[in-house]
């Protein structure tokens, strides 16, 4: 007996399409004298549509696709995701009842598991953290249990299906009915339980972050030792998103003996077709190893890819300052798009210096790109004239006559003026689109201008902090292209806008951001397990474990900060930028790539708030100043 | 006995705040002889926080705040909501085990419900729909009956107080607790019928939206007759945002006699405390007329107001087309911050008419706000001859050596220029913010240019049809100002961006969309209770039946189409801008009032996809093409 575990690459809300692809899966396999194909949760629709579940045209085409797959089990047995309607009742929002279901089928026909209350197995955890929103959507088999007045055990019902001429006993499981490790029991190890199962299969649609898989083997390598059941783990890949944040969907699809471990695993990031003999071997593999940069680098442009050709495009065009995020950004989408496709833009004003246009040019050469120098003086001097000579009919009004331009003014003119005057232009006239290369750090505090550098369709670094940017150069330079293909002083300059005199490279003068401190204390206030507000911050200063907690590189507090004066200012500096105008900015940001445990978007909910300082905060910086 | 209820003003995320004006309101219903004093769910905390859940601290915070809250029950009962944390517990998230809790004290002590699990009432019923993401936060009372494998009646405890010498016994339940239409059971009547209730209080954190009042009333009043049980209701005012979403809470506190009737109502917008004797009057009240365009103005300004002031702005910059949505806007701004406060701007092109700019010098006059004209012409001619100079080193690309300006990259250029250049550039020179005046029909198929026409702090109008915005407009001028503040020549001219020439509003051409129907089509894609897909508009259109079902006017099909090959091309093309580009558009518009049954933002979650038409909208398009 053989089985495949399909890593299908599901397109979100095109259920006719991604029924094509696993028809001719179904053939392929059936070809390779496998008896059973298990395809990942909601194979049909996709995952992240957002509300278009609502839509009951769409619901009725996925079931009728749906149908389709079950008429092709001919010579094999189909497992797969699918949303299942029960038209006779209703969600808790009112709309039809949706479950996010697993269906199996064989000889034609679907085969429903004995004694349960539908044709077809349910979800029974349904996550509503992070980036997702299942209960939004669909009922569970919790909410069922509540309903009926039944216990959750009594509703989980294997399948049977006629294997190679035997008779299989199989537990069927849902993405997060395997991650129960927060929930009050675990739906696999209840139908272990009482059942004698031969395997159990979890069909997932799960979004690949970094790290993520280490606790992925953890998790399902424990379920299979603990019952002492095989498992056979089956993912989604592809490229979804849910407005906001971008997720890449990896596969890894894996099988775990009745030992706990690791007897194979597919290849992340492709659509593939793995097959295990049944009985299962004994021998174990080693999971694929996920370094950093290497697994960003694959990620971000799987990402890209998918995303890119979803959207129909083919050309971009980047702004390269001649700093280390814009040419990151380019070395990526020459890799995604090919070389010929990328248009590169620099845009001068008088701060610009030879240090960073020379860059730029060089950086072009390099890649081989199409190049354009495109100055911004003329037309900022032009506005600031005309601003100057505007005369405001005053009408008793707070407004002055006349508008004087202050050189912080200045600055976000001159951002605006090389996104939405000329990258959107440029891209509109060429029929591509503009990059977003705004890192984490910037998005965090909002050190960008709106319809400036934080415009363009897609931000691919907007989930990567400075010092991963850093390495992914390195990496680009030395693993990629195998040459300094993102010339040294790139990577050697001070990063700076280079807006006014005050930020001239040349001197050594740059951004206010101190990357190797507030990359990790930025991501202490929003990516860590165990977020930390202000008040943990000032503790962990006094007690003088600040750098451990956040991880950052000993020494640098006292480098940057000479008392407790200068620390606070900081922190309050930035904690205000980033819950405050932080905030507003990223409500009007382009979507993120995500590929940390906590981006920002959807992974990461947010509302403009005046920002807060506990009680214990202000006694605690009240004491520190006072010492 | 004399109950208060206090529809006190939230302030989302500023616990120490919210705490300083509950403790002035039990001052002033004890001053007043009042034994109770009720506040509205998460009184303390704030609602619609985000991700700030996370944060311990301010958890701690929350959880100080509530005791020395509980510690002013001197003399005066006190029930309130705040957020409850079992820190020896974590929710599914792995996060802290919180709930959403009422909480009673007495005697400067908690009252805790006789044989509860905790010294606190808990939500039931927790919605996770629309705006809402509760169970992202909370543990319900239902998740509990599952971790206890106890059922949901069994938790649900009552919570005795002395009032004016005499023991009651109160069925204490939070909002969605009694929105309970949807689901297997009701929490209020649970209880009810297990034990005997003198009263049952319903704490929520309710936003407002058009209509929802009268839903209220029908579904509380209804609770009170079916278990015979008065009910006392107290809700948030304020505003409070999630980001894409910014919405009013209107209060509308109420009590309801033991027969169903609508005893009292507080006036909605109003931080209010509403005194009630016990035993009740029998006589009721009818709930406030909820008459459009009154209500939707006054929310409008209301939401404008607090939103305003918590981003602690005091001045707006408005650009003025001469067109309708703009003239709305600043006679929406002008009452809300004062004609002194707002700056208008005019900013012609060539294509702009004398109509139009006219039009615009008299709103200026009406509403004597300071008034500028910037012209853009030459910029924009800068901009063009720029591009057309470019100079793009090819190597090898696809891309041209010259750029070519086609009249469609032209007139984005220009709705850049005003927006991006002008508008954003004025505001930042004079420290205030500009507006973006998009309507929802323009939101729904992205009718508008990012970084132009989409720019600005808040989409006032964003969730505001067209033809509301001329109710508003005719509203604003018969009731507000009581004269033709906004000229009649805004309101009767042709909707027209004035891009280009074929945009000449003075020969009656305008912008593609047909509001009096495309509203209403646009609206049943996304705002109707039951949303339609093109296979059903295409199904209505067959049967003759479609104005009826969108309920637009009679007989505009006909005028619009003259067969069903315009028709369809029609639906098709919104269709697929409404799914596609305009997705894309509302990921980086502005911030939207939202005051809708569904509104853009955190209320209509969605994907970037490809649009999707399903089987049978592509069988019933050939069979009609083929008649």
């Amino acid at each position: 007996m053989k089985i495949c575990l399909c890593q299908l690459l599901v397109k979100a809300g095109q259920p006719r399409e991604n029924l094509q692809r696993m028809l001719g899966h179904v053939a392929q396999a059936k070809a390779d004298g496998a008896d059973l194909i298990i395809f990942p949760e909601l194979s049909i629709p996709g995952y992240l549509i957002g509300d278009n579940w609502d839509y009951e045209a769409f619901l009725r085409e996925c079931e009728a696709c749906g149908k389709e797959l079950i008429s092709a089990a001919r010579g094999i047995a189909i497992i797969f995701g699918n949303v299942a309607v029960d038209w006779q009742k209703v969600n808790r929002d009112g709309h039809v009842r949706k479950y996010n279901a697993l269906f199996a089928a064989q000889e034609e026909r679907l085969v429903a598991p004995e004694g349960g209350l539908y044709p077809y197995c349910i979800k029974t955890l349904q996550p509503n953290y992070r980036e997702f929103d299942d209960s939004r959507y669909f009922f569970s088999t919790e909410m069922l249990a509540l309903e009926q007045q039944e216990t959750v055990e009594n509703l989980l019902r294997p399948i049977k299906l006629e294997l190679g001429g035997k008779a299989y006993n199989i537990g069927c499981f849902i993405c997060e009915d395997g991650w129960s490790e927060n929930y009050s029991y675990s739906p696999i190890e209840l139908l272990c339980k009482r059942e004698k199962l031969d395997f159990v299969v979890n069909i997932s649609a799960s979004p690949y972050t970094l790290g993520k898989n280490r606790k992925r083997h953890e998790i399902f390598a424990a379920h299979a030792q603990k019952t002492g059941v095989p498992l056979f783990y089956a993912n989604q890949t592809g490229v979804q998103n849910n407005g906001k944040s971008v997720y890449a969907f990896d596969g890894s699809g894996a099988v775990y003996t009745k030992e706990g471990k690791l007897l194979a695993v597919s290849e992340r990031f492709l659509e593939k077709l793995l097959y295990v003999k049944w009985p299962l071997e004994k021998e174990g593999t080693v999971p694929l190893a996920e370094e950093e940069p290497k697994v960003l680098y694959e990620a971000l442009i799987y990402a890209m890819q998918h995303f890119i050709a979803q959207l129909g495009l083919k050309k971009v065009v980047i702004g390269i300052s001649g700093g280390i995020d814009s040419a990151v950004a380019a070395a990526l989408y020459v890799r995604v798009l090919g070389k010929e496709n990328v248009l590169l833009v620099n845009m001068p004003s008088i701060y610009n210096s030879n240090l960073t246009k020379s860059a730029s040019q060089k950086l072009a050469q390099n890649l081989g790109c199409a190049y354009a120098i495109v100055p911004i003086q003329e037309a900022v001097e032009h506005t600031i004239r005309q601003f100057e000579n505007i005369a405001i009919a005053q009408n008793d009004s707070v407004f002055p006559a006349h508008l004087k331009i202050a050189p912080f003014v200045a600055e976000n003119i001159q951002a605006r003026d090389r996104s939405a005057r000329i990258l959107a232009g440029i891209a509109a006239a060429v029929g591509a689109v503009f990059s977003c290369n705004a890192n984490k750090a910037e998005m965090t505090v909002g050190y960008s201008t709106l319809y400036g550098d934080l415009g363009g369709f897609l931000a691919v670094l907007g989930d990567v902090w400075k010092h991963q940017v850093y390495a992914l150069a390195e990496y680009i330079n030395a693993k990629v292209f195998g040459q300094e293909i993102i010339p040294r002083q790139i990577i050697e300059v001070v990063p700076s806008a280079e807006l006014s005199a005050a930020q001239d490279v040349e001197k050594g003068m740059g951004d206010p951001l101190l990357y190797p401190y507030h990359d990790y204390l930025f991501a202490s206030f929003m990516q860590c397990w165990q977020k930390a507000a202000p008040e943990d911050i000032l503790r962990w200063y006094e007690d003088g474990i600040l750098e451990e907690q956040i991880g950052c590189q000993k020494g640098l507090v006292k480098k940057y900060f000479p008392g407790a004066k200068e620390f606070i200012a900081d922190l309050e500096h930035w904690w205000s930028l980033f819950s405050g105008m932080g905030v507003a900015k990223r409500i009007q940001a382009p979507p993120i790539l995500a590929i940390s445990g906590r981006a920002y978007g959807f992974d990461q909910r947010e509302a403009q708030m005046r920002p807060y300082y506990t009680r214990q905060y202000l006694k605690l910086k009240e004491r520190l100043l006072n010492e």
